[in-house]
């Protein structure tokens, strides 16, 4: 319509991180279109005069609010604000807590960030990132048997993000590059094959993958490295061990890391608990 | 009210993660409760008998439906469902989306899981990962000069985490431990103070991490690890250290991950760009 730039205030009790993600999913809905969106976010807003502030702030650039509040007394506020000065008001968690009320007849804590708190689970997060660093790469594979899963693949089958992803998710995750050449850790054979993610990928793919990178260090791409038949060694090596281990085996090439990791829950049969604070 | 399961049904056309990220926030409203609640997910949803099937699951057990559907016909279907057969639906996207297009007079691209396409960003995002578990643990100062931000502090501050945390905002973020006999790298005095957070905690805080650290490998946890003078000592060199740097320095004793990022992006004026899928 306009040339205006549009405003998204986040406000929230917390990190506002729900939020977030949803302004993100909305915003990816335009993204071609390059309209200039910015978001702005006021965090951790616990007392009605921070939030009265914010709400003004929002109000002088006609901002959409999204909130993710949690007392009551504030939650009214933005509301109300909200309908007095006609602006665009998303109340996030609302419906979702008031029918969660309704079907236990339980009261909400109403206590902000509940998702933050430094709880057990929160804690079993921050072991579960530092293994997936301490255990990235092969570095030892000791920590094999000690992972929920074992993700195998050769260079750019995106191990180390999906590790860092699943780790997120209070996942144990270790993870092996295979090499042809390079010997294999014993340790693999003692893995339940139920915990081993085979990743593989198409030639083509890791080809021009390897070669994007290759120029980003400012080499020659055509290497050893790039080699499409090289690369259909590698791939024909580590598909031959995905057999004789019996594992789960995922092609990433049109994948996302979300995806994939999607992908391994369900056909792990892993439930994600990590929703739990 | 009963003791019945409550399920929530998360439909999607992509991963599902914004819509999990909501029901993890209202979720932990009722944590003490400990109310059952079964999370389903129905993720990669594109077509309308796959949508119907998902449907007539939640509708089974009279579950909660969540949705972020981007295809009309595909919102139009799950919302009328909801209304038809009196299933609590929340339409997570549309309001947003909807309040873009207005504001715009631009149409959604309306193409699934546009969040996760393999777009530049994406790709920088991975980037960022792999660079956080490359330079971490001051494994390579040689990162610190390319690094967005470089995180300081003495064991258990949280760096590992809080690199990992930032690098899914597309933060490059190197960290170093600082211990008080070990060599200081000489390209930290390379680095803009601007880009550098010193972390640092309470003595008691650190005392009883680390004692709960060392109980975990099985050890005696009344080592000098966690010997409340050598504590004190280590603190007081970082302190020392980060006032010759002159940088940003936050104690992360009562922060969350989340909210210690928060405030590092904020106070280091940097604008989150990760949205842009």
């Amino acid at each position: 319509m306009t040339d205006q730039r549009i405003s998204i205030f986040i406000i929230s009790d917390s990190a506002g991180e729900t939020a977030s993600k949803l302004a993100q999913a909305s915003m990816a809905q335009y993204e071609d279109a390059q309209i200039k969106i910015q978001i702005v976010k006021r965090a951790f807003i616990y007392h009605e005069d921070e939030l009265i502030q914010a709400l003004e702030e929002a109000k002088a650039v006609n901002a959409i609010i999204l909130h993710t509040l949690v007392s009551k007394d504030l939650v009214n506020i933005a509301n109300n604000y909200g309908k007095e000065h006609n602006l665009f008001t998303i109340d996030v968690l609302s419906g979702l807590v008031d029918e969660l009320s309704n079907r236990t007849g339980l009261e909400p804590s109403r206590l902000p960030g509940a998702m933050h708190f430094l709880s057990k689970n929160y804690f079993e997060r921050i072991s579960a990132m530092e293994f997936a660093v301490k255990y990235d790469d092969g570095k030892n594979p000791k920590g094999f048997l000690e992972a929920d899963i074992l993700l195998l693949g050769v260079s750019r089958t995106s191990k180390t993000p999906l590790s860092l992803f699943l780790a997120n998710k209070n996942l144990k995750v270790a993870n092996l590059p295979l090499i042809p050449e390079a010997h294999i850790p014993p340790q693999l054979w003692e893995v339940d094959p139920k915990k081993i993610v085979g990743l593989t990928n198409n030639p083509k793919v890791l080809n021009r993958i390897r070669r994007e990178r290759m120029k980003s260090y400012g080499l020659n791409p055509d290497t050893a490295y790039s080699d499409i038949d090289k690369i259909k060694r590698e791939l024909e090596f580590a598909n031959d061990l995905y057999k004789k281990l019996g594992c789960l085996v995922i092609n990433v090439a049109q994948l996302s890391i979300e995806e994939t990791a999607s992908i391994i829950l369900s056909e792990l049969n892993i439930e994600d608990t990590s929703y739990f604070g």
